[in-house]
């Protein structure tokens, strides 16, 4: 009998540098980019952390990495099960070909076309699910009873948080004297990471997530003081549809100073504004934080900002700024 | 009475060499990526120079700084003038407010709309003309008697070329024992400089240019030992329609291996390609080389490669995947 339980609580700081320790030769030290009109156009001093240049295009490979490298042998070799709607897939696919071991991943079977070629690429082996995650969760129990496999979770994990903490932990020793740290937020993993290892850093570090208004959460639970669920996931965000869980909520109440939502038309002009700029192709959820910078919805001015670029899969038919050809 | 005649025949290495000491603090040192998987559908080490990261998004801004920079300061007061279909234009505009002087720039009124916004980013005052070689230089020429500035030809200027021979020269010194340098070719600029900087470095290395077949001069050229011109400019790389000069073909001739062609078909595939590899945005000129690699037009089996990445200002509403909307 398996069971979908993570396997600890609350990773700590000594936890990321751990992490980073395992993932040194598996991950890209990925690198920081800067630009001056953007700067001009938000009054600071960006630092743009470029997971969209990491291994299977996102931060994800960083949190599956960790995990499918803390297993033991024997563990290990039963295989690795997840379910996720994009790139979460192709990190576990990717981590466990690393340790030579099977991944069997269940995918929304509307996830965009690029997110389901590279877990392929990896050698993950797919099984297609309806949208839900109920239905994901469903076909993973399914292949956990008939394996014995490891299942990882795309964000409720300590490894996974541990993991996508070393983003951070990287930028703020590429980049010194950071006033304030900027992460997209979905089911928490991500930011949870990230403020653990900038407060690890530095106390004084701020945190802020960002959100889709369309996906929001994260900014109803910080809110109301308790931990609520999406009642719509109409994002073009695909990444950012997840809602916290206890542990994420937990973790981003006690190292998060706030969450700040942009709008759809926010979102696609930040990202379409990235491409032009940056000449670096970010996925929208990406764009989130960007948005928010461009909107003002965070205080930076004069100050030093990290920013997470999370991930740079992007289905190249369908851009946001298209007009759909249905319509003609 | 103001001449358009450049102002010296061919550059050497030691004018390469200054150029890179003169660009210091006004060019970035741009990046060099690299993918394994890329590595391994081509079947040798590919390093990619990445100008598309570069100061007003291409490899141009070299040529230009160097040229404007290397005017005493009367010359420059008076102001800078040229024609181009494209980065040249923005790259004269940028070095020109750069050194704090006037810059006058004819475009072509097909030039695509992001490299038109790019030159009134940088301050440039815009002329706007037909899209022909002639209407440009008439226009130039005018600009040129009513101010007596200084014209910098997009690649027909010792100046010019040796300022983009520092992308080589840069190359070679981020990475060691480059066997083969693929650029691509349209009027020969970039090319000249390339070819001067690598046999500067070692002359072992061998060089090639890459065109698109459908403006193949430079491989016409080459295989008559004459000067040939453009018989269609119809390829969708825009940044490669011009043809050789007497000096830039004289410079190829003696230092280039040889040029290969490509298909629009494999420029747009390479292109792709390279988006959803790399996340790095490139225009279809950069595709040329790129798709010369996956058509396994230049033997590079086991070999170490350079490629000059040349620029990443694409029209993002008109790439070249998607299905024009008036078909529908």
């Amino acid at each position: 009998m398996m069971s979908t339980t993570p396997v600890a609580t609350a990773p700590d700081f000594a936890d990321i540098v751990t992490a980073a320790n395992r993932l040194s030769g598996h991950v890209h030290r990925t690198a920081v980019h800067a630009s001056r009109s953007f700067n001009g156009m938000v009054g600071a001093e960006v630092f743009f952390k470029c997971e969209n240049l990491q291994r299977a295009g996102s931060f994800k490979v960083r949190g599956a990495m960790n995990a499918v490298f803390s297993l033991d042998e024997p563990t290990a070799r039963r295989g690795i099960i997840t379910h996720s709607s994009g790139n979460h897939a192709a990190a576990v696919a990717l981590a466990a070909r690393e340790r030579c071991v099977p991944a069997h991943i269940v995918v929304s079977n509307n996830a965009p076309r690029a997110k389901i070629e590279s877990v392929r690429r990896y050698g993950g082996q797919l099984t297609l699910s309806e949208p839900t995650l109920a239905a994901r969760e469903e076909a993973a129990r399914r292949l956990l009873d008939s394996t014995g496999g490891t299942f990882i979770h795309p964000f409720d994990d300590a490894r996974v948080i541990a993991g996508q903490g070393t983003a951070t932990f990287e930028l703020l020793d590429q980049v010194a004297d950071i006033d304030v740290v900027l992460a997209p937020v979905s089911g928490g993993g991500l930011l949870s990471g990230t403020a653990i290892a900038a407060h690890g850093v530095s106390s004084a570090i701020t945190v802020y997530g960002c959100e889709p208004a369309l996906a929001d959460d994260a900014a109803r639970s910080f809110a109301m003081g308790t931990l609520e669920k999406n009642v719509s996931q109409a994002t073009i965000a695909d990444g950012l549809r997840a809602s916290l869980s206890e542990r994420t909520f937990g973790i981003l109440r006690q190292h998060v100073n706030g969450i700040v939502t942009v709008s759809e038309d926010e979102i696609i002009h930040a990202m379409r504004l990235f491409w032009e700029l940056f000449k670096l192709i970010i996925e929208p959820s990406c764009a989130v934080p960007v948005a928010a910078l461009l909107a003002g919805r965070v205080d930076v001015a004069g100050r030093r900002v990290g920013v997470i670029i999370t991930g740079g899969n992007v289905d190249l038919d369908a851009l946001p700024w298209q007009k759909p050809l249905s319509t003609h």
